[in-house]
């Protein structure tokens, strides 16, 4: 489209048109708005899902910022297509992060200058898309509430998945760190690569006693990515001159939609803490949302601060996102429901600029061999069902027509048809362990 | 006593005889016990009220693990004058500061060879007692859970206490730090040589509006002293990303005895955080009692680590502890009425070896120009009121028996003695602005 009528450009996106599950996801077109001042266009290579956006798609985003419709993805990456007036950091062409924190799940997204990052030599753009939100959380998380030095321990839940690797590989920046985590016995020797020295079954066991089993007076820095009695729990483990953190709403994601007293459940049972408790127990306990975070006068600046060492670390080898899988964005429902599953190991990305009807699935021991991303597309892992599925949309797309405004290009299929598509798609992920 | 019958030496200590007022304490002898193993014996040159004491003689201590009859008094400085079995890195005779705990109000006090550090050259006695509690608060208040760093902004309330004026100087330490502080107008020349940046008065204004025209944005790290509704205030002071941090319980100590109802108010009022909000808020909020604190398993190596730098740093010249007053231990009762007027800057002393009957006042300005604490002794400055009183001390000793085991000294003169003492007696101090 772009190509063919380079006056009225269109922009393919994932708009959500209304709170729930994954069918409340459309792809659609919209002309291109011009480009704002202090703005750059970047045309997106590669996009991330994110925890945030789950629950921002569920109606669960803590703030109710986010009202349908709308488009999601808060972090691209991508070149630059068109910069606003005031911009002269950056030049048409030139590879960029950008953090975008709505509107990512688009062929072409506005970015405001304060949020673009250039992307370090020999980095890719899914690498790219998938650095922002993790590790900006991570490092928030450990080292400004948790104030991470040298000698201490650290639990992480849910230590397979983006935020929990990008914790694994920011500690090996302190010397003498203990880290332990929890994540299911079968992704322990992967998530172990990435700097956890205990790794615990919280699916088979209980935790506390696992936890208190390697770390009996309790743990530093607790990093709690649930809401509810988990919280209580993770108030235990954390020892005296300790402190628990909490983000995220990790166990919020695991159904595709929720019910509002599901929600509402959770949130009453994430404990009130008695103030006096907590004095005499010599603990801190607090939490973050990266989204508010970033609403503070000087929230641009701390996360400038902190993409300047994440970025330095990357080029030093330390940052190395790990790309669970990889999907062209008409794919986002099979993507979604990877998540929903809970069985990924680090961060799922979306393809804009890739042919729609292509799974990409990453082979971590490839990545790790560095092998380029083309690579992947050369190779055809698609089972049946997901090959039906292709065709299936391929169909619907050829049916749509394309003149007006605002285009629906694919629907959502049922969700019986990504339960089987994903049963089967789930074999094809190769463990690097 | 102890040179007259040195075959069944007695110890003078002041006895908490129950929760309430001053005048529960009691001064009395009671023959000294063995030294245990691994313990020394001081000969306590001098000793510290802090606001730990207070509120234990209150009944206020937050464990409750205080109960009469007991010797308060959580550290002090002297010479040891005798070493329990497997002591080896002490001698009699060394200069030594001891974190008792409790029983510092003493003429001798055994402590565990853990909490005793030798004094640093140039150390005075007065200064030494002055220093653990202090400044081992406002280290982990700074540096554990506050996690202070470069170009941070701090709010101290109570600047003009001992704790207050160790942040203070311990803020130095790092670079571009801002420090904000409440104190009464009349002591904020005095204060503001410890290392404040501004401070506003809290007793005439409400600070919040006052901190908030410095910090609109607030500020990154709360040290909040008090309990009840300021909590509230702290926290709606603290920064994102800020940590809003309760300790001691400084409101509690103005008035000399304490109501149950009174306290249980400001328990009440110490409200209840939701956790939901804390996250949103992306705040942190913790508390510490430096008695819980060192209950942990590691509480004596992170005493230790602490003090280690706390004692460098006073040999650096950066910790410079402010005495604000001296008195003979009979004299424990002006002491204590001087810390519930909250007309004090810095710390209160008591010195177990003086003669009775000497009220010892600091000025600081001479302090400063490191006058020997010995000319302070040639000085009578004392009132027509307190010349009554020691009169008055003198002949209730002399009416005493000194046989038996446990053995009361003095009465505690009623308040409205001390209250008449005490407003003759403030008139002394000389301010060092």
């Amino acid at each position: 489209m772009a190509e063919a009528f380079p006056s009225k450009r269109t922009n393919k996106r994932l708009v959500l048109t209304g709170y729930g599950g994954i069918n409340k996801i459309k792809l659609q077109r919209k002309e291109l708005s011009n480009v704002k001042n202090g703005h750059v266009l970047i045309k997106v290579e590669a996009c991330s899902i994110n925890n945030h956006d789950i629950l921002a798609r569920q109606g669960l985003n803590l703030s109710m910022t986010i009202r349908p419709p709308c488009v999601l993805g808060m972090e691209v990456a991508g070149t630059i297509d068109e910069c606003g007036q005031g911009v002269s950091s950056f030049e048409v062409g030139d590879r960029v992060i950008g953090i975008a924190w709505s509107g990512g799940w688009s062929e072409y997204v506005s970015v405001a200058l304060g949020w673009v990052f250039s992307m370090p030599n020999g980095m890719t753009f899914e690498e790219a898309a998938a650095i922002p939100i993790s590790y900006l959380t991570a490092y928030f998380l450990l080292f400004e509430y948790g104030g991470l030095k040298e000698g201490k321990s650290i639990l992480c839940h849910q230590a397979f998945d983006d935020v929990g690797l990008a914790v694994g590989q920011l500690c090996k920046t302190v010397p003498h760190v203990t880290l332990y985590g929890t994540c299911p016995h079968s992704w322990q020797s992967i998530t172990r690569k990435h700097g956890y020295d205990y790794l615990v079954d919280s699916k088979s066991r209980d935790y506390v006693t696992d936890i208190r089993q390697f770390a009996p007076n309790g743990v530093d820095i607790v990093l709690d990515p649930y809401r509810g009695v988990d919280n209580r729990k993770n108030y235990f483990l954390t020892k005296r001159l300790g402190k628990h953190i909490m983000y995220g709403g990790a166990n919020l994601r695991s159904a595709e939609s929720r019910t509002w007293f599901g929600a509402a459940r959770q949130w009453w049972n994430t404990f009130h803490q008695d103030l006096s408790t907590l004095i005499t127990d010599c603990k801190m306990i607090g939490g973050v949302v990266l989204t508010h975070l970033v609403q503070d006068a000087s929230g641009i600046d701390w996360v400038r601060t902190a993409m300047h060492d994440i970025l330095k670390l990357y080029s030093e080898g330390v940052v190395r996102p790990r790309i669970d899988a990889m999907y062209p964005l008409e794919e986002f429902n099979i993507a979604m429901e990877r998540i929903h599953s809970q069985r990924f190991i680090g961060k799922v990305i979306l393809l804009p600029t890739r042919m729609p009807g292509r799974i990409e699935i990453i082979d971590p021991d490839l990545q790790q061999k560095e092998i380029p991303s083309s690579k992947f597309q050369q190779e055809d892992t698609r089972t049946s069902k997901e090959e039906e599925l292709v065709k299936a949309k391929s169909r619907e797309q050829s049916d749509e027509s394309s003149g007006s405004d605002t285009k629906e290009i694919c629907q959502t299929p049922t969700l019986s048809k990504v339960e089987g598509l994903f049963s089967g798609h789930e074999t094809i992920v190769l463990d690097d362990n």
